[in-house]
């Protein structure tokens, strides 16, 4: 795994290393995938768990599902800020989404933590191990020097 | 303006038409923007308001303000979703993000409500006229029968 450079726009916040990073993903059971459909990026909240290092949530068909069968780069965020404070952080991993399909893959995928599906609809779980991670926080402290958000 | 179609992924929710769509945009004050980066997708939270039809939030040098002076097409998303419940919405804006540098435009820019930066902070305004739009909504009613999120 790779911390991803953000460049400039990753100046003036406190960068989070690796393992924070890791943390906050555990801590959270909703999240955003976002993907290009027809050259256009979109976004779409998603349930999901982290578990033995890799983002893992249910999907119906769609594009979600579409990138995951084709092996799409896709980026995951999560975050948690204070509507009023402005403080919290935000966490992003990047990597390849992969629908599971294996008898072992699907027996591990009925172990996760994530609200079933109801009976007869299409359910399918992607994992997506991040390749680049990318973490920042803002604090009171270092909020009155920057711009995030 | 137009509904953007999300085809299977939006099967199963309610899909809420643009005047819902607008009312919710201005209902939340910290977002999300995603574009891609060297081929990458990120994300990226942002404060922003919406007002005269625009997104507009404020930007430091880097990827966000690049994708501005670039005219490209970025994606705007934000939700507001339960995290027991998983009831909630989620709306997605699509369209091209111009940097504001004309005086009317920055003294536009002025009035908005959106936490100023620091002095000295290199500053400056991106506003998203959405083109595309999609949202949906899960409540207790749709949810026994459908995956989000």
């Amino acid at each position: 795994m790779t911390l991803l450079d953000l460049g400039a726009d990753g100046r003036g916040f406190e960068a989070l290393d690796e393992e924070e990073c890791l943390a906050l993903l555990t801590q959270k059971t909703i999240g955003r995938i976002a993907l290009t459909m027809q050259a256009m990026p979109v976004v779409f909240p998603v349930n999901y768990c982290f578990i033995d290092g890799a983002i893992a949530f249910r999907t119906g068909e769609g594009m979600k599902l579409t990138a995951a069968t084709e092996h799409t780069v896709v980026a995951f965020q999560v975050d948690d800020i204070d509507a009023v404070t402005h403080c919290g952080w935000s966490v992003l991993a990047v990597g390849i989404a992969r629908a599971l399909t294996t008898p072992a893959d699907l027996a591990w995928a009925e172990t996760l933590p994530l609200r079933p599906w109801a009976p007869g609809s299409k359910d399918h779980v992607v994992r997506l191990v991040p390749e680049f991670l990318s973490g920042r926080r803002i604090t009171d402290e270092t909020k009155a020097s920057h711009s995030w958000p």
